[in-house]
């Protein structure tokens, strides 16, 4: 009987597709390292696959370098109708993989714009591609036929499937990827410098903003080492906006320089897309304070759902130094004024407050 | 009869820090902006200020600039027994308020290591404090008695209160604080250069490294004026890190430069602590597959709660394109295999695999 998805290489991205894809799909799973395979079979990924039965789809997943001659095997093979892969870079894979001999007609290359700073199966998640958007690059000679099954798959872990060429998909991954990496490890590799008694008073602004310098540098060196034609021009153009900074603030005169700045990164910043439904208007979160003792956030939701209210999120803050703590309950945002009628009707001590926190 | 605290500036620092007191203190506020003022009042942050009712602690939460000031005239008025302040620069807050004529013996200054990019009451939040890190920065001539009253304040809300001196605070937060500012707009001013088609593409990492950038431009612009001296070297040095990177691309022989660069950000990023009980090794995740309909939060909880398990955190994935839904319950680690085999015996299906997410 054929799979309908063959995923080789079982570390986050590949786990995280057996996962997202397992409530409606037959997903196999390959990986070199029996632990890794080991471990994202015992998570629910998908059953191992046995080196011979056929599927649908096959998902490469492995490190950029191995991705074409991972293709080629798996074509020669016929393991599949119709074969993709994840890697950072598209351009430099897909003509490896023509080099290596690899069919056009049947390979649809692909890239999610998802990712965690952890690797490996056991950082692997459900929704890791929920509302991300998944780029395919079928190359011209690629049969449609494979770009649906690509699409199928994508859309099946909840992605949005956008279309580009190669060349534009490594261009604009220069720019949103591939210099927000170099910048975090930059300014992650500064606190080296500082002492520990500096560094210790960092608040949540440098962990967001150095989050990405806890990815493998082993993964990235490839990564940048096949995008270096347009990642280089974009790290000096930053390197060089910073030093302009760095005299502007040494000269007093010129402090509207570095408001400019401010201002023109907060414009940036807008630009940058939001995860589908993440904060959107679609939900609002009503905000109930209770006592912090089991079986609270169980009665809150009893009460929530025999209001017929659909409880989409849940958020917990524990006020601290006080027994009571306040739940953030995220419900449409047209059920939000139902919902909260229908907790304070339950005695439940509904926060007022015509704006929540919104995380 | 006299407040506990008076927190005057009702932006997001002070309107948190109200919320945060609420269960245990009698919290008065007041603003120079009724809206702002009436926003924290709805939201529960305290009762509104008389203008004359005197404070245990008064904490001035303003922007930057008017700080010295407004010190001043609530020590003129006599309307605490100790004063203090939030600001993200202490040497010239604290030189300034001499200036002004404060009074060193009641006024310890202090600096929340806690923020979000959006600024106003209605983005404050209960937690924003907790296990966080508050820096505070008696003058050599506070009373012993302000510092013990500021502390109690702190630690009312869960933050750590740590002791630094005031050139050392500006030193160090120009590090850990006013760097990664600057770093994530100049991160994010690179993408008014992309098109919109590029910058489409980002993925949860650039919303992570530009998050900084959301910031009040205005804001900002005084406290960089203030610590000016620190940050610009500071700037200049991830400048030229840049640069030798984007050198090091443009030239392949010189591929390992760009490693040991993603090497020494990982090192920095390691020393980035993270909020205390986050992702700690006290909590560990189980993981509950659910049909996505309304009702099954509150059953899953109920069955924890007759178990005993107190819930500490709830995080709901959706699978995508399926019924279904993972509810990932956060426990006690000691309580994780006895939440698992209870949730079992009430019929759950509680996912396998030894590491969970843990988001």
């Amino acid at each position: 009987m054929a799979a309908d998805v063959l995923v080789v290489g079982t570390g986050l991205i590949g786990a995280s597709l057996g996962l997202a894809l397992r409530a409606g799909a037959d997903v196999v799973l390959a990986d070199a390292s029996p632990d890794a395979l080991e471990h994202a079979v015992r998570r629910g990924a998908g059953r191992r696959w046995d080196g011979a039965e056929r599927a649908r789809v096959a998902v490469v997943c492995t490190p950029v370098p191995v991705v074409a001659a991972e293709l080629a095997r798996l074509q020669t093979a016929a393991c599949a109708r119709t074969y993709t892969h994840v890697a950072s870079v598209q351009g430099p894979v897909q003509r490896a993989a023509e080099r290596a001999g690899c069919a056009v007609e049947t390979l649809c290359g692909g890239h999610p714009m998802a990712g965690r700073e952890r690797g490996g199966p056991g950082a692997a998640a459900a929704d890791l591609f929920s509302g991300r958007t998944w780029v395919l690059c079928p190359a011209p000679g690629t049969r449609r036929e494979a770009v649906r099954d690509v699409t199928e798959v994508v859309e099946a872990v909840g992605a949005t499937p956008v279309t580009r060429g190669v060349e534009e998909h490594d261009a604009a991954v220069a720019l949103v990827s591939h210099l927000p990496q170099v910048a975090a490890s930059a300014l992650a590799a500064r606190l080296l410098d500082g002492d520990a008694a500096a560094v210790a008073l960092a608040g949540p602004g440098l962990q967001d903003s150095t989050r990405l310098a806890g990815s493998d540098p082993d993964l990235w060196r490839d990564v940048l080492r096949l995008n270096a034609g347009n990642v280089a021009p974009l790290v000096r153009a930053l390197g060089d906006e910073l030093r302009g900074v760095a005299d502007a603030l040494d000269d007093g005169d010129r402090l509207e320089h570095v408001v400019d700045l401010l201002r023109r990164g907060r414009q940036g910043r807008e630009r940058v897309p939001v995860k589908r439904g993440e904060r959107g208007a679609a939900f609002g979160g009503v905000a109930v304070s209770v006592p912090d003792r089991p079986g609270q956030l169980a009665a809150l939701l009893t009460t929530a759902a025999q209001a017929g209210v659909n409880v989409e999120d849940v958020r917990v803050d524990h006020v601290p130094g006080t027994p009571r703590g306040v739940i953030e309950l995220s419900v449409r945002a047209d059920a939000r004024r139902r919902a909260a009628q229908a907790l304070r009707a339950g005695g439940w001590d509904v926060l007022a407050g015509d704006e929540l926190s919104a995380r």
